[in-house]
């Protein structure tokens, strides 16, 4: 199960790296500027996590996760380059990669011994601020804080329900995996059959 | 006294969240997205002050922090949903959140030995960082750099004394509340008779 | 030869806050805000280095950076206000501030222990973080990602041609140089043959 989990991190990290490509290719970046962003966007949400709670930053630990993003940017770059790819291909490994990085980070958080909200934070933070990064660079208006199907909520409510599970007594490992099964299950009926949360100036 | 503190600085954080939720809302956030941009706004400014201090970061020591943020955006977001809610409403409010912020801040960067010149950016880094990340997560350049009445500069100004009247030899608790005095008097002036700094271009 | 090291990374923090007053001017930003982006622009790179190592921040060590960033934003401020400096007229120290701080925090990753691929990225996190920070801050796409003459690229080379010769078994000394040489190189030659590297949707 470590094993699986570790692969599909792995697979995480690329397809977030491919999101920044795609992104990034949108706003005449550079070769180097377009792989820095998919590396940012790969690796932010850990990052932000680690620096938050003083561990050591993850890649700086295993370089693994840097060859598999840098791999991934130069890859699309190359393979794809002036390609229009339709960006819903990318949707479900995407949930994947959120539903993982959420659990794994709000696992990490409470080995920490971290407060349960701020827990689940670390968790959110885990799964969208590679995401935030890759847009606040970009120069947008991140895309998972705008009205839309379930993304940072849908990552919450799994982080929430791992930590309710694990405070009633369920192994780590089957609440991991419950978890995971809300983020992706929330995203995709989300996904559907558009499902959205109310905003703000609804009534304006 | 450090009672009076602790609630004070309690209110701050309720009115920088606040602040994130009006801006949020202008931008189609929606509600988790509103509640992540209030936490950011309301915790942004301690927390890089603590990354940068390398001192474990305050919300995950004491969670109270992240609920009255949390809270606030949720109320905020129930109560004033489709209001158009006047902004200079919160000027006060945000004033003596800036006041104590910045002095809060300053004195947690002199107390750990930090040079005097970065002990007061610690605490205008305190005082303005949420505000700037707000801006930031909203795509705007960040309000308090603007051109508009003293507020960045009312911190510096206010974290400057701070540190010289405690040089001088003057007690912690009566140089922080002269400092407090001087930001919070400064911007409320500046507000009232519309003072401002130069700008860079301003003879273009 | 540390010593000469000493002043040019001096004489980078001052260019690189010339380059954020420059770029903030241009946004009816105020002296202060201004002041913000000049030391962020200065020393963000080497900050953002040194929290994801988890080494003491530089500038918190050793308050000189701390001045030299802002005496330089405020003799910029005060002496070209209103001014249209022709930004040609700093790409050549930009470029040597660049080769500089690239160099520093690669060798800083290196003697960290770092992975190759890590260290290298670090170099460039300690090159371009600043305008990054800068570009942000003031709503823009970061410029060092944007298809231009080579500017993270050179950079990129540089760390690397660092990191194998010392692999090779040259003396840190010697190999620090010659990397400094060829992101300064690189960088002057595309500038002047207008050399850039392909972008994403070239083909499109």
């Amino acid at each position: 199960m470590e094993n699986l989990l570790y692969w599909v991190g792995l697979a995480a990290v690329a397809v977030f790296a491919l999101t920044g490509v795609l992104d990034a290719g949108r706003k005449n970046m550079d070769l180097v500027g377009v792989a820095m962003v998919g590396m940012a966007t790969a690796l932010g949400g850990g990052t932000v996590r680690d620096v938050l709670l003083q561990r050591p930053v993850f890649w700086l630990d295993d370089p693994i996760y840097l060859y598999v993003a840098l791999a991934t940017t130069l890859a699309v770059f190359i393979a794809a380059r002036g390609l229009r790819l339709p960006p819903r291909l990318f949707l479900i490994p995407d949930a994947v990669g959120l539903a993982l990085f959420t659990i794994v980070g709000t696992q990490i958080a409470l080995v920490w011994q971290a407060p349960w909200l701020a827990a689940s934070l670390m968790g959110v933070i885990t799964g969208i601020v590679g995401g935030v990064v890759r847009d606040v660079l970009c120069n947008e208006v991140p895309l998972v804080f705008l009205r839309g199907e379930l993304y940072a909520s849908a990552a919450w409510a799994g982080a929430l329900v791992l930590i309710g599970l694990q405070a009633l007594g369920l192994s780590p490992v089957i609440a991991a995996w419950i978890g995971m099964a809300v983020i992706l299950g929330l995203r995709l009926i989300a996904m559907a059959f558009r499902i959205t949360l109310p905003t703000y100036s609804a009534r304006k």
